[in-house]
């Protein structure tokens, strides 16, 4: 302990940067940079330990600011340590380009762990660091080798707090006793509709409590630097519980509008900034200032992490002499390669086989490959035995001390919390030791959407289980039939969307999105079965779309995805028996991947002078790019076995069949029919 | 109090009705039910008021199931109640067209007052239909005429509980102290992955008290019906909390495998059941029996409900008598129809008037509108200075112990808890004498997808007022601009996504939302100011799409929507200027209405023969319907002024002609090129 002037000067230089910054930007959220100094300030120089050369030590204590938007507090303290974030990146805080965006991107920033703003998510995601953390520990740590023991530390205000996902993120946290997660809580008493007194009352202390975690209280957050430190140590040794700091602070501490929602989001004006540096001694002359000696504190506490890391890798060359395979395993995860020879494991299918549910097949996979792919670690939001996401001899990631399973366990029981499940997995995927997958029923993505949207963001591997998707499903009823759902999530940039026809396009799904370091995946898998299709094999369907049953002089192709590329198949015949009429049949398993493939590729698996039809029962929104007629389901669904589900909305052969003539007939007389795929110009992706 | 055989007798009829009806339809959730039977039973026999003969009196007490799952519950009480549930429908549970699906459906049977299935929704639905009771009795109430003052009760089982959306709402109920409000939660200690201890062991009777709610215990739910009673009775005393009773009971009480998930979401076996009527007494040949003693027994509740309802009609007249207005301003809301003439309210603009940004436009309209129509209330989740959802005037929903406003306030303070928002403005609209809106950020929408989809399914008329609608909410950068928002909600059925470009289409927007008895609405806005267009006019605006700018003999036609309409504007000059090219500018403010007009009017609008290009600052999915190229963002946006990202994507006039100009070269060899309004057949909606 022992603080001085130059923590002072220091907590003071933060605060003026962010002011200077959002001044400059005329943009930008100053107040809770400045209420937080303080305990960044004691954080990143009394507690956390990591190297601002090298921001990707695994070893790493992480830092995730939830309530993003006090970013200035995040870039300034990244620029003092010394990480690469000059004073002229400060400076361009909020402007096109620039790696001070409104709001932290991982992609885009050294130092920054995960992608914050929307609020809930960072914290979540630091659940997930947390329980990766703990999951890597007990994989990796020996007798003699604590290699893995960081600590996760986030900081988040009352708009996390009131977050739903956070609250799901907190109660699983408590429930598995994550000893290394201390959340410090920004308890300004200010949102932006005012003080919290008008819709935020409750006791947030007692309801962390409740969920299972360590809570501390520091009264004075603005100058109370050896409480703070006292507090976040104490939280340190309490090993079987989460911890919560409740941080009394003053948003925008030292601007004239302090304690108001009024420094909240918007610049201060120039005479507060005059004002500010005035009190705190500055030259008010002069902005974007660091003193000398503050950098040197930053750096002297760099040095030290740097120091550490040194030794980390000594332990580590020691550990790899006695432990060469788990030292290489370790080694390689952190690579974000997969193990030589993993796809050695992904089932082949003939279409003798007899007809799976892709749900199935999915689980089928799973089984074969986890044994090859140490670093998957599933889970499923309490739908196990629905999702099939558990491989039979999986043990359970849980506390040892709760007896239901281990620290190393690679299946994480999310209970009932969707969104948690996915801001969970972005943090699970952000430490770099896991490749996460998590099920529920797609219906059911969408109440992860805010999640999912940040690992397209952030490029992160995530991969979705979603069973159960279509009206498919049958009896459940419209409530959990998903009808927008793949077109909400094809519309999502850097979001593969895959729906397997059968075991070959489940396998080439799994293998795609395994092996897309910097895209999430969403597998919308049947619960009905399917049968494997004619020319279904790896290679095509790893290219998100290709022909399954092709003709000469065909009259229409008809373009389908999962459960309803077998139905169009069975519609060839049918035209062929009563209209005389010669299909082709496409499969289109995944728009992402399929619109990467060349022009002359696609074209030839959606030809030019060939009429087409889109055959999928969901929203037919997004399908006019590939087609030139749809056939879907522009409507919720109905409650009833699936096949009597399927047959009042006419997705059957005959169903098929009445629209293909209608397709037919409707072009017949066009000259030169384009394909959809011909475009007048790029777009921008 | 004082229960006999025939109580035991109307419990296991319930639990034998669910086991019969589950093992029918082979599909289904016997375990709920038969668990929470009793405490359904003391609820319905006991508690409630309501009459079954007319089940929309607006003082009946409130019954909504939040495990929807548990439905056969629902549907055994309705019919044995006398609802219009007949004993054919309960066989046909879960059988297509059936009024008994698989998940409780308001719009489709009698007495089911909210669809619920999705976990977390029904609750947080029970918190609308309470904070609507709580207003209504503010509104209507006068010294000596208690009109309003029934009570919300809601059963909830471990996912609701878990599902962060039941947790934000809550926290605002018990930030409200919303007294009418009993939550009975099913403490089974099962979820669909087993024992509750491998997810879910916080505390949850100590969180709702940190929520500031009242919490019941009640130990043996399965027999204790005394108990059940008299917990239900005290929480009815306690006005100025929510209250919560933790209900100990045995999921599929009765069943060879009760206490186990096997019997959560299966239905039982045949010699199980046996088993079960033989236990309870009754003859395992029939099935489907509702002794007549039981009828009699709810059918006499039932009769008690309904002069109930006669007294309260009484009471209403005497009302009338001297408070006239108030009367007929009630009826009316009933109705769910407006008071004749509000829309004169609506401003109007012509082209000479300033720009202004249309989340400013809304805030005139609500200014302008909300005397006219009482009814209106709204709120925001913590964005209130940023959505501008409130009038000058308002005053606050609040509990008047806190003093920051009453139960008569029409404004509500979500707090940051948009998910909550979402499912609460379902239950004040179900309620029926409200009409709900709510303000976020439209990129925030997403985290009420769940909430929003049971608005569309279940018809309700609630309405987003969601700012910030795009990449023109500049610095906030890409965490913050929607890309995939509109094309989601686009693809969801019966849900009207509009984008208004200017004052009149703003003002067209409010009326087709508030004049949809059966439709929510999602009204994206502009943070940027927008110009008044040449052609925009209410009439035109309401048809959801419809020429801003036409000339003879076109080259092309843009087409666009929002803040980027006055670009395509501007654009038209710019083409004629540098390529002369003669363009036509279209604007579509909402897919849905426009898909509404008569094909005729849709080719008038989007005519064959011309090449036609959309310009919209998003995925570009779904715009291939309407036109035949499509410039939008297919990827995220980027931090920065607005001006600045709109020039970094081109979405300039010259970025527009640049596309434009492909686009007519790309088609001009095409003969009788067809407007995408052409369709080979109709589809199913
Ligand atoms: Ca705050
Ligand atoms: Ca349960």
């Amino acid at each position: 302990m022992g603080y001085a002037d130059i923590d002072k000067l220091a907590i003071n230089t933060i605060r003026v940067l962010a002011a200077d910054a959002t001044f400059k930007s005329n943009s930008g959220h100053p107040g809770a940079p400045m209420g937080m100094a303080p305990v960044a300030h004691v954080l990143f120089n009394k507690i956390m330990t990591y190297n601002p050369k090298n921001s990707n030590w695994v070893n790493r204590d992480r830092f995730v600011l939830s309530n993003g938007h006090a970013c200035m507090l995040q870039y300034a303290l990244l620029h003092i340590c010394g990480y690469k974030i000059s004073m002229d990146d400060i400076k361009a805080f909020r402007s096109i380009d620039s790696i001070t965006p409104g709001h932290p991107e991982a992609h885009d920033t050294d130092g920054i762990e995960v992608t914050t703003g929307p609020l809930g998510q960072g914290f979540s995601n630091a659940v997930g660091l947390a329980i990766a953390q703990h999951h890597a520990a007990g994989e990796f740590n020996k007798p003699g080798f604590e290699l893995i023991n960081n600590y996760t530390y986030t900081f988040l205000g009352d708009g996390c707090m009131m977050e739903g996902v956070a609250s799901e993120a907190a109660s699983l946290a408590g429930h598995l006793q994550l000893g290394n997660l201390i959340a410090i809580y920004d308890d300004n008493h200010i949102s932006i509709d005012g003080d919290t007194n008008c819709a935020f009352t409750e006791d947030v202390a007692l309801r962390f409590q409740a969920y299972g975690w360590h809570v501390e209280v520091v009264e004075d957050g603005d100058h109370d630097l050896e409480g703070i430190e006292a507090a976040i140590k104490k939280c340190q040794e309490v090993k079987d519980k989460p911890s919560m700091i409740k941080l009394r602070t003053t948003i925008g501490f030292g601007s004239l509008q302090q304690n108001t929602h009024g420094v909240h989001g918007s610049p201060l004006k120039a005479d507060d900034i005059k004002q500010l540096k005035e009190k705190f001694g500055m030259d008010p002359e002069k902005s974007f200032v660091v003193p000398q000696e503050v950098y040197d504190l930053y750096h002297k506490h760099g040095d030290e992490g740097a120091a550490k890391e040194k030794e980390w890798e000594q332990m580590l060359s020691k550990y790899a002499e006695k432990y060469k395979d788990e030292a290489a395993d370790l080694k390689r995860r952190l690579t974000g390669d997969l193990p030589e020879g993993w796809e050695k494991n992904l089932p082949v299918y003939s279409p003798s086989d007899p007809a799976v549910a892709s749900r199935k097949l999915s689980e089928i996979v799973l089984q074969k490959i986890h044994q090859a792919i140490p670093e998957l670690v599933g889970g499923s939001a309490d739908l196990t035995g629905s999702n099939l996401t558990r491989w039979k001899e999986a043990v359970d990631f849980q506390p040892p001390a709760n007896g239901l399973g281990d620290w190393s366990g690679r299946y994480i029981r999310y209970g009932v919390r969707e969104h948690a499940m996915g801001a969970i997995m972005n943090g699970l995927a952000a430490y770099g030791t896991v490749i996460p997958y998590g099920g529920t029923f797609l219906n059911f993505v969408s109440y992860a959407a805010g999640a999912v949207r940040l690992s397209a963001l952030s490029h992160i591997r995530a991969i979705w289980v979603a069973t159960h998707d279509s009206i498919g499903l049958g009896e459940d009823g419209p409530t959990h039939q998903p009808i927008e759902t793949l077109a909400h999530f094809r519309a999502l940039p850097n979001c593969m969307v895959w729906r397997p026809a059968d075991g070959n396009e489940t396998s080439a799904a799994y293998y795609v999105a395994l092996t897309s370091k910097e895209t999430p995946s969403i597998i919308a898998l049947s619960r009905q079965n399917l049968p494997h299709l004619e020319n279904s094999t790896l290679a095509h369907a790893m290219k998100g779309g290709y022909v399954v049953h092709d003709a000469e002089k065909a009259d229409i192709t008809l373009v389908s995805t999962g459960s309803e590329v077998g139905i169009c198949v069975d519609a060839v015949k049918y035209l062929k028996d009563n209209h005389n009429l010669t299909a082709r049949v496409v499969s289109v398993p995944c728009f992402e991947v399929f619109d990467a493939q060349s022009k002359e590729y696609r074209l030839s698996v959606l030809p030019d002078g060939i009429p087409s039809l889109s055959v999928e029962v969901m929203s037919t929104m997004g399908w006019e790019r590939y087609t030139h007629e749809q056939f879907g389901l522009n409507r919720f669904g109905a409650s009833g076995a699936y096949k009597d589900v399927y047959k009042k909305f006419e997705f059957t052969p005959e169903g098929i069949s009445k629209r293909a003539v209608a397709t037919v007939d409707f072009y017949k007389d066009v000259q030169n029919l384009r394909s959809p795929i011909n475009r007048a110009f790029q777009q921008l992706i």
